[in-house]
C-alpha cells in the first residue's frame, strides 16, 4: 500500500523553479498530491509536497531532488503527526456543573430519580442519557485499511478518525471500540455483553470473511442498528456513484449487467445492495473459491476475471490489486469503477481510452459520505436495524446531492449528511 | 433511599409567608435542601423548594402546604429531568477537519503513516491517539447509589454523571460502559477484551462481594490502572476527612484505635486504606460472615457493633442504615463519621450530645473529590497500576485543600483537581 510522504523541498525563488522540481518528482513516477509553501526566505522558498509513495520510491525521489542544481530535499514534514498529537477526540461535559445545586442534580442525589425513571421504563434512556447519540466504532484490527492486521491498537488512529468525523458531520458521539480477538463467537459475544452501552454499532476494519458472520449474528441478535462500514457503508457511496455515472450517460442501472471484481467485504456489500435495489444480473470474479459460493447463495453468477470483461455493462472492482485490469481489457461502451485506494485497478483514462462511456477511480467515492447521515438517521428514527430501504435512501441521497457531471458530492459539506440521514430517518420510518 | 423531589409553591406575598411554608414543611419531618424563587407575580411569588422525600412523605407534605391559608402546591419541578434532556456528555472533535487536505491527513490516506508508526511502536498510542485521556466508566448495575441492582440501563445516568465530572475537573474523557452481566469471571473477560480501547478503567457501582474478585483479577490480568470507586475512591475522601478531623481535634491518625461499621465495597476500601496508611489498631463489624472473614484476613479484628463502640476512637459507619447507632452508644471522646447517604447512622449533633469530640455525616465525603485527579494523575505518570502511595497523596492532596476547620474542600474547585493530580502523579514516579 502506498502511504502519504510530505518532503519539505528548499528551492532557489526563480522562473522554472519549482517546475524543475516537480519534473523531478514526475520522473520518478510519483504523482504530487498536494503542494504548500511554507515559508519564504530571501532568496529561497521552502514547499511542503504531499506525494504517496511505496516505502522504496522515497530513496529516489530524495536522490532526484539533490541532484537538481536548483533545490535540495531538507527533512519530511511531521504535519500529518502533528494533527495527531493528543488524540483526535475528547469527551466533553453537556451540563456546565457551575454550582452545588447543579451537581446535586445531574450528580446524587438528584441522578436517582432519572435511574429510577428509566428502570420503570427504559424507553425514557432515549430522552434522558446521549445514549440515542451515541454510536461506538468497533474493530479488532485484522484489516485496518489496506495495512491488513496490525491489531487492534494501531488501527486507532483511524477509530478516532471516524468518531472525528462522526462528530462534526452528524453530531454523533462515536467511541473507538478496540477488541483484540479474532475468533467471531468471541467477537460477538463480547459486542453483545457491551452493547448496552451504545445507541448504535458500527464494524470497522474487520476482516473477511469472519465480518460476515460477525455482522450477521450481531444483526439478529441486537434491537439496535449494526453496520460494517466496509461492507455497507461503502456499497451505499459504490451505489451512489453508479446512480449518477448511469444518469450522467443516461442509462437505466437496474437493466445493465454488473460485473463485480473481488468479492471482500466491500464486493460482497456491493453485490448485494445492487442486487437488492433491482440489478439482475450480476457476475462476480474472485480467486477464493468460498466467496463465490457466497456470491452464487445471493444470486449473482462466478465468472473468470476474462468473461466478465466482455460480458458486462458496468464493471465494479474492489480488490486492492493495482493494474489488475489491462486495457485490452476493457469493451467499447463500458462503464468502469475501478475503486481501489489508492491505486486503482486500472487507470480511468486508459479504460476511456479503449472505448469506456465511463471511468472512474475510488478518489472520491469515500465512505465518509455515507456513515454519518446512515447513523443518524437511524438514530433519529429509533430504527432497531439497517434496512435496504433505508441504504437505498442513504445512496439516493448522495447521488442527489452530487453536482451536474460528478459522481458524488463534497463529503466535508455538512449539507450532504442533513439530508443523507433525512432520507435514512424517512425510509425507516 | 431518600430522593430529591422538588417542589413548585406558590405563596402570597406577605411578611412571614414563607416562614409558614417551611414550618409546615419541617413539620412533616423533612429538611429543605435548596430553595429558589422562581417567580414573582402582583401578589404572590412561585417558590422552587427542593426536598429530599422518602415516597410516602409527598403526599403529608403536599397536603400540610395546601392547608395553609396563603400558600399551597401548584406542581413540581422537572428541573433534574430537563438537566438530562438529551444526556449530559457528548464526544467533540479535536481537529477542525474544515478542509480536504486535512482530512487527508487525519483520516485516509494520511492516517496510515500514524498505524503504521504505532504498530512499530506501541507506546506511540500515547502520543498519538486519546488513549492517555480515556477512562472507561464500567458498571454491570447491580449497586446503583442506594437503589441496589437496578441494571445497567437504569445506571447510564450515574455513568454519565461521572463522565461530566471526569470532563470537567480533570480534561478526561470517560467513556461509560454498561454490561448487562452478572457472573464475576465472564465479566472480568469482556472488560479484559476491551480494555485495549482505555488508558484506564473505573469499575463503578458493582455490588460486594463479587466486586473484590472482579477488581482484584483485573488488576493482576491488566498493564493500566483499574480502580473500583465505590471501594478505594470513598476510601481516599473518607481518609482525607480523617486525616483534616484529627488535625482539627489534634490527634495523630495512626495512633487511633479505629472501628468501622460495615464491611461492604465502601467499609473494606477504607479498612484497607487505613490499615495500608499505618492504622494498627482496627475492628470491624457486619452482619455478614464472609466479610468478616474478609476482615480478618487483611488484619482487621472482627467486633460487635456494641463493642466496637466502647472500645474505639474513631468510629466510621457506612452501612446505609439511617440511625443504626443509637446516641446512648456514643463513648465520650470519641470521633464518629455516620456516611450513609442521604440519612447517617447517627445524626452529628446526637454523637456530639453524647460527647463526641468530632461528628460528621456523609454530606460533603463525596468521591468527586477523588477520582477525577486519581485518575489524571495515574494516566499523566503513565502509571500501570494505582499503588497505596498514589492513593494516600490523593488522600493527603484533599485534606491539605480543606478549608480550615473543614474536613474537605470545595468538590467543584478546579485547583483541588489540579493538587490531587500533581500528588498522584509524583507518587507514581
Amino acid at each position: 500500500m502506498k502511504i502519504p510522504e510530505i518532503l519539505l523541498v528548499e528551492s532557489l525563488h526563480r522562473p522554472g523553479s519549482l517546475a524543475k522540481v516537480l519534473t523531478a518528482i514526475g520522473e520518478c513516477g510519483c504523482v504530487v498530491e498536494h503542494l504548500n509553501a511554507i515559508k519564504r526566505e530571501q532568496d529561497k522558498t521552502i514547499w511542503e509536497i504531499t506525494l504517496e509513495l511505496d516505502p522504496g520510491q522515497y530513496d529516489a525521489v530524495g536522490k532526484a531532488i539533490d541532484a537538481l542544481p536548483n533545490a535540495r530535499v531538507i527533512g519530511h514534514s511531521d504535519r500529518v503527526f502533528a494533527r495527531h498529537e493528543g488524540g483526535k477526540i475528547r469527551m466533553q461535559s453537556r451540563v456546565p456543573l457551575s454550582s452545588l445545586q447543579e451537581l446535586r442534580d445531574v450528580y446524587t442525589p438528584g441522578v436517582a430519580r432519572v435511574c429510577l425513571a428509566i428502570q420503570k421504563d427504559p424507553a425514557l434512556a432515549a430522552r434522558y442519557t446521549a445514549l440515542p447519540h451515541t454510536v461506538a466504532v468497533i474493530t479488532n484490527g485484522t484489516a485496518i485499511l489496506g495495512l491488513g492486521d496490525i491489531g487492534p491498537l494501531a488501527g486507532l488512529p483511524v477509530m478516532e478518525g471516524k468518531a472525528a468525523l462522526f462528530a462534526k458531520l452528524a453530531d454523533l458521539s462515536a467511541i473507538p471500540i478496540l477488541i483484540d480477538e479474532k475468533d467471531p463467537a468471541v467477537l460477538i459475544d463480547v459486542i453483545s455483553a457491551i452493547a448496552p452501552s451504545f445507541g448504535a454499532i458500527q464494524l470497522e476494519d474487520i476482516r473477511a470473511p469472519e465480518c460476515f458472520e460477525i455482522e450477521r449474528t450481531l444483526r439478529a441478535r441486537l434491537d439496535k442498528p449494526v453496520l460494517h462500514d466496509d461492507q455497507h457503508g461503502t456499497a451505499v457511496v459504490a451505489l451512489a456513484a453508479l446512480i449518477s455515472a448511469c444518469k450522467i450517460v443516461g442509462r437505466d442501472l437496474r437493466q445493465q449487467v454488473v460485473g463485480q471484481v473481488g468479492l471482500g467485504a466491500a464486493g460482497i456489500g456491493i453485490v448485494r445492495l445492487l442486487m437488492r435495489y433491482g440489478v439482475t444480473a450480476v457476475f462476480g470474479a474472485d480467486v477464493n473459491e468460498g466467496q463465490l459460493k457466497m456470491l452464487e447463495q445471493m444470486g449473482g453468477a462466478r465468472s473468470t476475471l476474462a468473461e466478465l470483461m466482455q460480458r458486462c455493462d458496468v464493471v465494479v472492482a474492489t480488490t486492492g490489486r493495482p493494474g489488475l485490469i489491462k486495457p485490452e481489457m476493457v469493451r467499447a461502451g463500458q462503464m468502469v469503477f475501478a475503486l481501489s485506494n489508492p491505486e486503482p485497478e486500472i487507470e480511468p483514462r486508459f479504460a476511456r481510452e479503449r472505448g469506456a462511456v465511463f471511468a472512474a477511480d475510488g478518489r472520491g467515492i469515500n465512505n465518509v459520505l455515507g456513515f454519518p447521515g446512515l447513523f443518524r438517521g437511524a438514530l433519529e428514527a429509533g430504527a432497531r436495524e439497517f434496512t435496504d430501504p433505508m441504504l437505498f435512501a442513504a445512496a439516493e441521497a448522495i447521488a442527489a446531492c452530487a453536482p451536474n457531471g460528478e459522481l458524488v458530492p463534497d463529503p466535508l459539506d455538512r449539507r450532504v449528511h442533513d439530508a443523507v440521514a433525512a432520507a435514512v430517518r424517512s425510509a425507516a420510518r
